[in-house]
């Protein structure tokens, strides 16, 4: 998944999450805490795998999503809470079996979790987190957001399964990769923020627009991160340029480029994502086709038509503080690429 | 895990799971339509993957149990068989990680998924799996429920991480391993026992009885199992004699061998449980030694133990055909292996 919030961290656009980041300091103070207090295990290993991603520069966006939509609908308890951690710890379950899925040795600039400890406790401490995360779900005692919430990881491994199969192909269509990330991806923002006004038990409207503007988001935010594999430098990203052409993983840019492309350039991207050869020669040449057929722009493009349906799926919501806020974030998603 | 349930295959005991099978054979019709419907996904690898361990000949004792709870506590409505396929789900979601975990390539004596699909698929899809078995639960609608299997699956998660990090050594004691199994196994069989008397909402002391019943059956269960990894034969346990030992995975068995050992015999075992090869002679040999001191008779005399707790857990139950079954099952678990 590689979803990384770079805050801060150079782009063009004013745009920024700190306005988020301000309306839920107080809150994420007792979500950090919870997080802590839940990786907690007698056996010893559990914590450390646990905090070594936990720790290692996510922004939590999404528990942040889940706190904002929460207060923004009126909510005065402090379930939200519970479900922001909750969010956060299906998401840190998803990246370590992600990191075994795709072999991959980095994450957020780090070594990633399999790489220290084996892709073996990377399965069973993924497993323990969401365990936990089900069990802080329980405790939020709504069956409406148990329900959202046990539907998204398994809408999740859905999308995940099907890029493993199906979207392994260079003629995966545009509508099949979308498939793929509503899954991998924008059902757990989506998820994140219409839990906010179930807690809140919100109008139907409400809670749709929420759920809308999460799924949206998701998805530029994917596409978006997608297009930064291929254009943004190592330090920006915590990651290696060109992580995903090197795990053969098939994504946009490359579909929009192999689209475009001649029958011998069509050749290269089969054989190029079909090999597990990390050839810095081969990045280089698909670089350049990705540039020649406006790729990386276009995927952005793409992503900006998603991040407009998230800010008009907003619209039944009074303006406001958080209001404005969460459609910063959409800009910020979009703009940390330009 | 292995667990597996030779039914009516030559043991020498009258005892056996029929009547259990008999007194839950029609919510068991439910149950299993339930699961196919239930690994339905648009993507074809998911069902594929799942039938695949469906199929492969588990007898399902977790969700009859869960049946037989219920019924017995005079449940009358149907949420039973939601959680009764619930728990298989989660059984099913764990096996899959396990094959990874263990680099299994046998599975109830055929090949494990993670041949057939590879380690990506068995990881995905066991998430996969696990994300229904939560929606089945959330289906159910009962809290309390939730919380025990929730508990469980973190519990679960813990004991199979504790059986990667300490237990790997030959100092291991058997408290530590009692610890594993309770986690790795025990407590699913607990779970899948305490949820009916809590859908027929009795009192404590009745919910207390099958918990206890549950916990210490699996106990005697998964050691009665370790012993069958020496003991058995291919055709009667799905698995090859001594799959444990060429995994380096350290069972009661090999500790009582290992404590009662001279300095030679623990050297052995030190350096047969630590190497990867699955050299023929060296089984043999371990074989000679847990012959000589007992080691596979003492461990299931240590089942005994566990299931004559389990036995009289169940005392504060009224007489029946339920409590006739579920003793019964007790003594099958137990008298498999001799």
């Amino acid at each position: 998944m590689g979803v990384v919030v770079a805050i801060d961290e150079g782009n063009n656009s004013r745009a920024s999450v700190k306005p988020l980041v301000e309306l839920t300091r107080d809150d994420m103070v007792l979500v950090n805490q919870l997080i802590l207090s839940k990786t907690g295990s007698d056996v010893t290993m559990i914590p450390e795998v646990a905090q070594h991603l936990i720790d290692s520069g996510g922004k939590r966006l999404r528990p942040m999503l889940t706190l904002a939509a929460a207060r923004m609908c009126g909510f005065q308890g402090d379930q939200h809470i519970t479900l922001a951690a909750s969010v956060e710890f299906m998401h840190t379950a998803t990246l370590l079996h992600d990191d075994v899925v795709d072999e991959s040795d980095m994450r957020r600039g780090k070594q990633s979790a399999r790489i220290v400890w084996g892709n073996q406790a990377s399965v069973l401490v993924g497993d323990f987190l969401l365990g936990q995360a089900f069990r802080m779900m329980v405790d939020a005692r709504s069956m409406e957001a148990l329900d959202v919430l046990s539907t998204a990881s398994t809408v999740i491994a859905e999308g995940e399964v099907m890029q493993l199969a199906a979207a392994q192909s260079m003629e995966t269509t545009e509508d099949d990769y979308l498939a793929v990330i509503r899954g991998k991806t924008a059902a757990l923002f989506s998820a994140a923020c219409e839990v906010g006004p179930i807690l809140a038990e919100t109008d139907k409207p409400v809670r749709d627009a929420f759920r809308s503007y999460g799924m949206n988001l998701g998805l530029a935010f994917q596409l978006v991160d997608d297009a930064l594999d291929y254009g943004g430098s190592k330090a920006d990203l915590g990651k290696n340029v060109g992580d995903d052409f090197h795990e053969g993983k098939i994504t946009l840019p490359v579909l929009l480029a192999y689209r475009r492309g001649s029958a011998e350039e069509q050749k290269f991207w089969r054989e190029a994502m079909e090999s597990d050869a990390a050839d810095p020669q081969a990045l280089q040449h698909a670089m350049g086709l990705l540039t020649k057929h406006g790729a990386i722009p276009d995927t952005v493009a793409r992503a900006r038509h998603y991040g407009e349906i998230a800010r008009d799926a907003l619209a039944p919501l009074p303006a406001g503080s958080y209001k404005d806020a969460l459609l910063e974030v959409v800009e910020f998603c979009v703009s940390r690429v330009s």
